[in-house]
């Protein structure tokens, strides 16, 4: 295992105290960094609070910030935050608008934000998002896996936030948001959980793992490596098939990168991405490359498709501050 | 060689391709991808035009747009581009001002550019970057290697001549910066160019490159793999001699990945060099942390130390909107 770090049970601590004063400007650690939170948050707005394993950086603490979340609970590497993380930061970021929990479906996190809700004594309700249509039930989830398309749910339902929509209404658009969001991934690499100190699955130097999950977990299929443009075309594909009459309009696509691809091949998927959807019926109104939605170091990448009206794409286009996301102020 | 890519001789115009496409509210491309070019650049203002190999995505492309570069011409991977490249960006985009070269210092860049100012037609001056305090010469360079400390020149020269600073004025901006500025790198794993289909260098599983340049080519030593705090102090301690008696103050820290490191490592390790600043003299007045100026999909980092006063903390914090940094509008 190479990896930059000191002792491996202090990479989630030293790794957040770097973030959090890289960003001091932006945001602040809770306790015994339960959470990571907005330093300035409107009082009576609804709070949104998102989290999940680390090892996703950005997602979910660089999501933090004006037109995004409110604060995020980092589990260790690949590990659900637990209920006490959430139940936290929800008692310090509440203040009367109650709180939206955007979780990814997976059965660790479903289950620790639904107990950290139960011992909340403000109103909670929950976005579970589910994009990835590689695979319907996985290792770590039932049903589908919540990816790279959480991080649209959080740009969009966070900018409707702030222009002061109540509980209900944000919960309801990031149902919408989510339930016209698909996603599907390709792992070139394994990645290394540094407690693990070993790969987490072998791969064939000519292998890759189609419609992989965000934790190297198997999705549909291993076979050879193919060209950018064929991998491109497999998943638009499943995407659209999925969608299937949704599948027209404008989207916002997403071309993430797991971490270890490098960006030149990112922007190569993108051009192949939007040479997949030339006479689709799909137009990109909006794009957006590089890694926010990673797997550590592993290589490859995730396509997303969210399909967008045009107050959809208003919210999108809203101001942003994050650590990871910025644009607009 | 696993990559997202089709055919090795098409990665440098598939990608430039979904570069520009992505980013068609800010970019055009030159004819035959010669330069990437901001849409919007105001008449007379002195322009700012770099360039290099491909392969250090988002340098330099991705530092195009206000407040920071006007053209930039890509070569083939870790390649010079041509001085054809550079006359046709620069013809492109002066308009009386003249134009500003900014030039790491790598043999190959250094002849290309200088042969593009002999034929251009207009005033032209060149800021030459060599900022990696490994070691004084190296494989593809006489004197020291020009690396991440590059953007951060950028950046403030790219602000500077927002405000309407005339040619004269932006190069000794940029001399005083570079001056300023130190660098030091750290491989973990080679990257592999695609036309070479193997990897740059081999490097044994418990070995670490130190002092390792920008294209993999060797540094100051090979050495075990060590902790972040040691490999921080040993960086931050290079540079702090080299910088000698001008190491005090407000310095602007850049802790860049080199593609194939989690952004989970680089808070880590700027947390490491925090801690080795503390009780240095050195404070940090701003601070960046990621994927910059990268090495393909290598794993490792670069520590960057640039020694600023408040004219230039305002000239970093002044609005930049490129596809590879934005803040402030």
């Amino acid at each position: 295992m190479k990896k930059l770090i000191n002792v491996t049970d202090q990479v989630l601590t030293e790794s957040l105290s770097g973030f959090v004063s890289a960003h001091a400007d932006l945001l602040e650690l809770g306790a015994e960094g339960k959470f990571v939170r907005r330093k300035q948050i409107k009082p009576g707005k609804p709070v949104l609070i998102s989290g999940g394993g680390s090892g996703h950086e950005p997602l979910h603490g660089g999501f933090v910030g004006h037109g995004m979340l409110d604060a995020a609970c980092p589990g260790q590497v690949f590990t659900s935050p637990t209920p006490d993380q959430m139940l936290e930061a929800m008692q310090a970021t509440e203040s009367g608008g109650g709180v939206l929990l955007i979780v990814k479906n997976y059965e660790g996190d479903v289950m620790n934000f639904e107990m950290a809700a139960e011992m909340a004594e403000c109103e909670v309700a929950t976005v579970l998002t589910d994009d990835d249509v590689a695979v319907e039930t996985s290792t770590y989830s039932t049903g589908r896996r919540g990816v790279a398309g959480t991080m649209i749910v959080e740009k969009i339902v966070g900018a409707a936030a702030e222009t002061g929509r109540d509980l209900a209404a944000l919960k309801a658009l990031g149902d919408r948001v989510n339930q016209q969001t698909r996603s599907m991934g390709v792992a070139l690499t394994s990645c290394t959980v540094p407690a693990a100190g070993s790969p987490t699955f072998q791969i064939g130097e000519n292998e890759m793992e189609m419609g992989v999950g965000i934790h190297g977990e198997p999705g549909r299929k291993r076979v050879a490596l193919a060209e950018a443009k064929d991998i491109a075309a497999e998943m638009i594909g499943a995407i659209r098939k999925d969608f299937g009459d949704q599948a027209k309009g404008n989207a916002i696509t997403l071309v993430n990168g797991f971490g270890g691809t490098p960006l030149m091949e990112l922007y190569l998927m993108h051009h192949c991405v939007e040479q997949e959807l030339v006479r689709s019926g799909i137009t990109i109104a909006r794009s957006l490359v590089g890694n926010f939605v990673t797997s550590l170091e592993m290589a490859g990448c995730s396509v997303t498709l969210s399909m967008v009206d045009d107050e959809l794409l208003g919210l999108w286009d809203a101001p942003v501050h994050t650590a990871g996301l910025r644009w607009g102020m």
